[in-house]
Protein backbone atom coordinates (compact mmCIF):
# COMPACT_ATOMS: atom_id res chain seq x y z
CA UNK A 1 0.00 0.00 0.00
CA UNK A 2 2.64 2.46 0.71
CA UNK A 3 3.62 1.92 -2.89
CA UNK A 4 0.12 2.65 -4.40
CA UNK A 5 0.33 5.56 -2.11
CA UNK A 6 3.91 6.85 -4.05
CA UNK A 7 1.63 6.32 -7.20
CA UNK A 8 -1.25 8.17 -6.20
CA UNK A 9 1.41 11.48 -5.06
CA UNK A 10 3.14 10.92 -8.21
CA UNK A 11 -0.24 11.28 -10.00
CA UNK A 12 -0.95 14.57 -8.01
CA UNK A 13 2.43 15.89 -8.59
CA UNK A 14 1.74 15.54 -12.60
CA UNK A 15 -1.83 17.58 -12.22
CA UNK A 16 -3.15 14.06 -12.29
CA UNK A 17 -6.38 12.22 -9.81
CA UNK A 18 -4.68 11.30 -7.11
CA UNK A 19 -5.22 7.17 -7.07
CA UNK A 20 -2.79 4.83 -7.35
CA UNK A 21 -2.43 0.68 -7.47
CA UNK A 22 -0.06 -2.34 -7.18
CA UNK A 23 -0.55 -5.46 -8.61
CA UNK A 24 1.72 -8.38 -6.00
CA UNK A 25 2.70 -12.13 -6.79
CA UNK A 26 4.16 -13.83 -3.61
CA UNK A 27 4.90 -11.07 -2.14
CA UNK A 28 6.51 -9.04 -5.27
CA UNK A 29 5.47 -6.25 -7.04
CA UNK A 30 4.40 -7.37 -10.72
CA UNK A 31 2.82 -3.67 -11.87
CA UNK A 32 2.39 -0.45 -10.60
CA UNK A 33 0.11 2.37 -11.72
CA UNK A 34 -1.63 5.59 -11.17
CA UNK A 35 -5.15 7.60 -12.70
CA UNK A 36 -3.69 8.80 -16.01
CA UNK A 37 -7.37 10.73 -17.35
CA UNK A 38 -5.64 13.93 -16.97
CA UNK A 39 -1.93 12.58 -18.11
CA UNK A 40 -3.14 10.71 -21.00
CA UNK A 41 -6.60 12.32 -21.30
CA UNK A 42 -7.98 8.60 -21.12
CA UNK A 43 -10.66 7.89 -19.87
CA UNK A 44 -10.28 3.91 -18.75
CA UNK A 45 -6.74 4.73 -17.24
CA UNK A 46 -8.14 4.15 -14.18
CA UNK A 47 -4.98 3.45 -11.53
CA UNK A 48 -6.13 0.03 -11.47
CA UNK A 49 -6.50 -0.16 -15.03
CA UNK A 50 -3.13 1.21 -15.39
CA UNK A 51 -1.55 -1.04 -13.24
CA UNK A 52 -2.93 -3.94 -15.58
CA UNK A 53 -2.21 -2.21 -18.50
CA UNK A 54 1.57 -1.97 -17.74
CA UNK A 55 1.78 -5.37 -16.64
CA UNK A 56 0.86 -6.62 -19.60
CA UNK A 57 -0.23 -10.37 -20.54
CA UNK A 58 0.55 -12.60 -17.46
CA UNK A 59 -2.32 -15.21 -18.07
CA UNK A 60 -3.88 -16.20 -14.88
CA UNK A 61 -4.24 -13.50 -12.03
CA UNK A 62 -5.46 -16.55 -9.56
CA UNK A 63 -2.67 -16.34 -6.75
CA UNK A 64 -2.28 -11.94 -7.31
CA UNK A 65 -3.53 -9.11 -5.18
CA UNK A 66 -4.21 -5.62 -6.21
CA UNK A 67 -4.17 -2.49 -4.10
CA UNK A 68 -5.74 0.79 -4.74
CA UNK A 69 -5.88 3.63 -2.26
CA UNK A 70 -9.23 4.15 -3.12
CA UNK A 71 -12.14 1.40 -3.43
CA UNK A 72 -12.56 0.10 -7.20
CA UNK A 73 -15.40 1.97 -9.17
CA UNK A 74 -17.10 -0.83 -11.56
CA UNK A 75 -15.21 -0.20 -14.17
CA UNK A 76 -12.03 -1.35 -12.17
CA UNK A 77 -14.26 -3.83 -9.56
CA UNK A 78 -15.34 -5.84 -13.01
CA UNK A 79 -12.00 -6.09 -14.46
CA UNK A 80 -11.34 -7.78 -11.18
CA UNK A 81 -14.67 -9.70 -11.19
CA UNK A 82 -13.70 -10.81 -15.00
CA UNK A 83 -10.03 -11.44 -14.57
CA UNK A 84 -10.56 -13.08 -11.02
CA UNK A 85 -8.15 -11.02 -9.10
CA UNK A 86 -8.93 -12.89 -6.08
CA UNK A 87 -7.79 -9.95 -3.75
CA UNK A 88 -8.48 -6.48 -3.50
CA UNK A 89 -6.73 -4.45 -0.29
CA UNK A 90 -8.15 -0.66 -0.73
CA UNK A 91 -6.86 2.82 1.21
CA UNK A 92 -10.15 3.84 1.69
CA UNK A 93 -14.02 4.01 0.74
CA UNK A 94 -15.13 7.08 2.96
CA UNK A 95 -14.92 9.37 -0.35
CA UNK A 96 -15.83 7.05 -2.53
CA UNK A 97 -18.54 3.68 -2.39
CA UNK A 98 -17.26 2.11 -5.48
CA UNK A 99 -18.03 -1.82 -6.08
CA UNK A 100 -17.76 -3.16 -3.09
CA UNK A 101 -20.79 -5.18 -2.40
CA UNK A 102 -20.67 -6.12 -6.67
CA UNK A 103 -16.81 -7.33 -6.05
CA UNK A 104 -17.62 -9.56 -2.99
CA UNK A 105 -20.68 -10.49 -4.25
CA UNK A 106 -18.29 -12.59 -7.16
CA UNK A 107 -16.64 -14.27 -4.52
CA UNK A 108 -13.45 -11.59 -4.46
CA UNK A 109 -12.08 -10.49 -1.02
CA UNK A 110 -12.17 -7.14 -0.28
CA UNK A 111 -9.84 -5.85 2.32
CA UNK A 112 -10.55 -1.95 3.50
CA UNK A 113 -7.36 0.02 5.48
CA UNK A 114 -9.65 3.07 5.89
CA UNK A 115 -5.96 4.90 6.21
CA UNK A 116 -6.56 9.12 7.06
CA UNK A 117 -3.51 9.38 4.87
CA UNK A 118 -5.65 8.20 1.70
CA UNK A 119 -8.69 9.86 2.73
CA UNK A 120 -7.29 13.05 3.27
CA UNK A 121 -5.45 12.92 0.04
CA UNK A 122 -9.14 12.19 -1.53
CA UNK A 123 -11.34 14.92 0.13
CA UNK A 124 -8.56 17.65 -0.39
CA UNK A 125 -8.25 16.68 -4.39
CA UNK A 126 -12.14 16.60 -4.63
CA UNK A 127 -12.63 19.94 -2.93
CA UNK A 128 -9.83 21.42 -4.64
CA UNK A 129 -11.48 19.56 -8.05
CA UNK A 130 -14.93 18.91 -8.15
CA UNK A 131 -15.65 18.72 -11.69
CA UNK A 132 -12.48 16.77 -13.22
CA UNK A 133 -13.43 13.81 -10.07
CA UNK A 134 -17.26 13.60 -11.18
CA UNK A 135 -16.13 13.25 -14.74
CA UNK A 136 -13.52 10.45 -13.54
CA UNK A 137 -16.52 8.22 -12.35
CA UNK A 138 -18.92 9.33 -14.81
CA UNK A 139 -21.15 11.67 -12.87
CA UNK A 140 -21.13 14.58 -14.78
CA UNK B 1 -23.29 -2.63 -36.17
CA UNK B 2 -21.46 -3.12 -39.71
CA UNK B 3 -18.69 -0.97 -38.38
CA UNK B 4 -17.99 -3.00 -35.89
CA UNK B 5 -17.80 -5.97 -37.59
CA UNK B 6 -15.83 -4.42 -39.93
CA UNK B 7 -13.22 -3.82 -36.98
CA UNK B 8 -14.01 -7.12 -35.78
CA UNK B 9 -12.41 -8.64 -39.36
CA UNK B 10 -10.07 -5.84 -39.01
CA UNK B 11 -8.57 -7.38 -35.63
CA UNK B 12 -8.70 -11.04 -37.04
CA UNK B 13 -6.58 -10.26 -39.79
CA UNK B 14 -4.16 -8.73 -37.70
CA UNK B 15 -3.80 -11.38 -35.51
CA UNK B 16 -6.05 -10.78 -32.95
CA UNK B 17 -9.51 -11.59 -31.28
CA UNK B 18 -12.23 -10.73 -33.45
CA UNK B 19 -14.09 -8.69 -31.46
CA UNK B 20 -15.04 -4.72 -32.32
CA UNK B 21 -17.11 -2.11 -31.09
CA UNK B 22 -18.19 1.59 -32.18
CA UNK B 23 -19.34 4.01 -30.17
CA UNK B 24 -22.21 6.86 -31.76
CA UNK B 25 -24.17 9.95 -30.73
CA UNK B 26 -26.71 11.49 -32.22
CA UNK B 27 -26.40 9.18 -35.37
CA UNK B 28 -22.88 10.11 -35.46
CA UNK B 29 -19.75 7.74 -35.09
CA UNK B 30 -17.56 9.07 -32.30
CA UNK B 31 -14.85 6.18 -32.07
CA UNK B 32 -14.54 2.79 -33.19
CA UNK B 33 -12.22 -0.04 -31.47
CA UNK B 34 -11.14 -3.64 -31.39
CA UNK B 35 -9.61 -6.11 -29.38
CA UNK B 36 -5.69 -5.70 -28.88
CA UNK B 37 -4.76 -8.45 -26.31
CA UNK B 38 -2.68 -9.75 -28.74
CA UNK B 39 -1.46 -6.98 -31.31
CA UNK B 40 -0.06 -4.61 -28.36
CA UNK B 41 -0.03 -7.43 -25.16
CA UNK B 42 -2.56 -5.75 -23.38
CA UNK B 43 -4.95 -7.55 -20.96
CA UNK B 44 -7.50 -4.61 -20.66
CA UNK B 45 -8.11 -3.40 -24.63
CA UNK B 46 -10.81 -5.69 -25.10
CA UNK B 47 -13.21 -4.10 -28.10
CA UNK B 48 -15.49 -1.44 -25.69
CA UNK B 49 -12.33 -0.84 -24.07
CA UNK B 50 -10.11 0.45 -27.57
CA UNK B 51 -13.02 2.35 -28.48
CA UNK B 52 -13.62 4.33 -25.44
CA UNK B 53 -9.58 4.52 -25.28
CA UNK B 54 -9.67 6.00 -28.87
CA UNK B 55 -12.41 8.49 -28.09
CA UNK B 56 -10.80 10.11 -25.21
CA UNK B 57 -12.87 12.61 -22.51
CA UNK B 58 -15.46 13.50 -23.58
CA UNK B 59 -17.27 14.74 -20.74
CA UNK B 60 -20.79 13.00 -19.54
CA UNK B 61 -22.03 9.84 -22.22
CA UNK B 62 -25.64 10.23 -21.64
CA UNK B 63 -26.83 10.34 -25.39
CA UNK B 64 -24.22 7.54 -26.99
CA UNK B 65 -24.86 4.47 -28.04
CA UNK B 66 -22.50 1.87 -27.48
CA UNK B 67 -22.01 -1.67 -30.32
CA UNK B 68 -20.09 -4.80 -29.61
CA UNK B 69 -20.16 -7.74 -31.67
CA UNK B 70 -20.23 -9.57 -28.93
CA UNK B 71 -21.84 -9.30 -25.04
CA UNK B 72 -19.36 -7.13 -22.88
CA UNK B 73 -18.14 -8.60 -20.11
CA UNK B 74 -17.44 -7.85 -16.45
CA UNK B 75 -14.73 -5.33 -17.23
CA UNK B 76 -16.40 -3.99 -20.28
CA UNK B 77 -20.30 -3.93 -18.38
CA UNK B 78 -18.44 -2.78 -15.90
CA UNK B 79 -17.51 0.69 -17.44
CA UNK B 80 -20.46 0.76 -19.61
CA UNK B 81 -22.57 1.28 -15.67
CA UNK B 82 -19.59 3.44 -14.21
CA UNK B 83 -19.71 6.09 -17.31
CA UNK B 84 -23.82 5.61 -17.79
CA UNK B 85 -23.60 4.47 -21.11
CA UNK B 86 -27.16 4.35 -21.41
CA UNK B 87 -27.62 1.49 -24.57
CA UNK B 88 -25.91 -1.03 -25.31
CA UNK B 89 -26.45 -2.91 -29.06
CA UNK B 90 -24.74 -6.26 -29.08
CA UNK B 91 -24.00 -9.09 -32.42
CA UNK B 92 -24.52 -11.97 -30.10
CA UNK B 93 -24.61 -13.81 -26.62
CA UNK B 94 -24.33 -16.84 -28.02
CA UNK B 95 -20.67 -17.68 -27.45
CA UNK B 96 -19.86 -15.69 -24.57
CA UNK B 97 -22.86 -15.17 -21.70
CA UNK B 98 -21.39 -11.66 -20.88
CA UNK B 99 -22.83 -9.56 -18.37
CA UNK B 100 -25.83 -8.42 -19.32
CA UNK B 101 -28.05 -9.02 -16.53
CA UNK B 102 -25.12 -6.88 -14.85
CA UNK B 103 -25.77 -4.32 -16.83
CA UNK B 104 -29.71 -4.38 -16.71
CA UNK B 105 -29.23 -4.12 -13.22
CA UNK B 106 -27.84 -0.94 -13.64
CA UNK B 107 -30.61 0.72 -15.13
CA UNK B 108 -28.56 -0.19 -18.74
CA UNK B 109 -30.64 -1.02 -21.92
CA UNK B 110 -28.81 -3.72 -23.57
CA UNK B 111 -30.31 -5.15 -27.50
CA UNK B 112 -29.21 -8.04 -28.68
CA UNK B 113 -29.41 -8.82 -32.42
CA UNK B 114 -28.05 -12.22 -32.19
CA UNK B 115 -26.52 -11.91 -35.86
CA UNK B 116 -25.84 -14.96 -37.29
CA UNK B 117 -22.58 -13.79 -39.15
CA UNK B 118 -21.19 -12.18 -35.59
CA UNK B 119 -21.33 -16.16 -34.08
CA UNK B 120 -19.67 -17.97 -36.69
CA UNK B 121 -16.95 -14.99 -36.49
CA UNK B 122 -16.54 -16.10 -32.78
CA UNK B 123 -17.40 -19.74 -33.10
CA UNK B 124 -14.53 -20.21 -35.56
CA UNK B 125 -12.11 -18.03 -33.63
CA UNK B 126 -12.89 -19.80 -30.52
CA UNK B 127 -12.39 -23.23 -32.06
CA UNK B 128 -9.47 -22.42 -33.66
CA UNK B 129 -7.77 -20.45 -30.53
CA UNK B 130 -9.19 -21.73 -27.59
CA UNK B 131 -6.07 -20.77 -25.00
CA UNK B 132 -6.60 -17.39 -26.27
CA UNK B 133 -9.92 -17.03 -26.32
CA UNK B 134 -10.23 -18.17 -22.07
CA UNK B 135 -7.30 -15.96 -21.24
CA UNK B 136 -9.05 -13.03 -22.99
CA UNK B 137 -12.23 -13.84 -20.68
CA UNK B 138 -9.83 -14.58 -17.51
CA UNK B 139 -10.86 -18.27 -17.49
CA UNK B 140 -7.19 -19.88 -17.71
Amino acid sequence: MEEAIRQARKSLNEGGIPIGSVIVRNEEILAVGHNKRVQEKNPILHGEMDCLNNLGRIGSFKDCTIYSTLMPCYMCGGTIVQFKIPKVIVGENKTFEGSQAFMESHGIKVTNLMLPECIEMMEQFIKENPDLWFEDIGEL
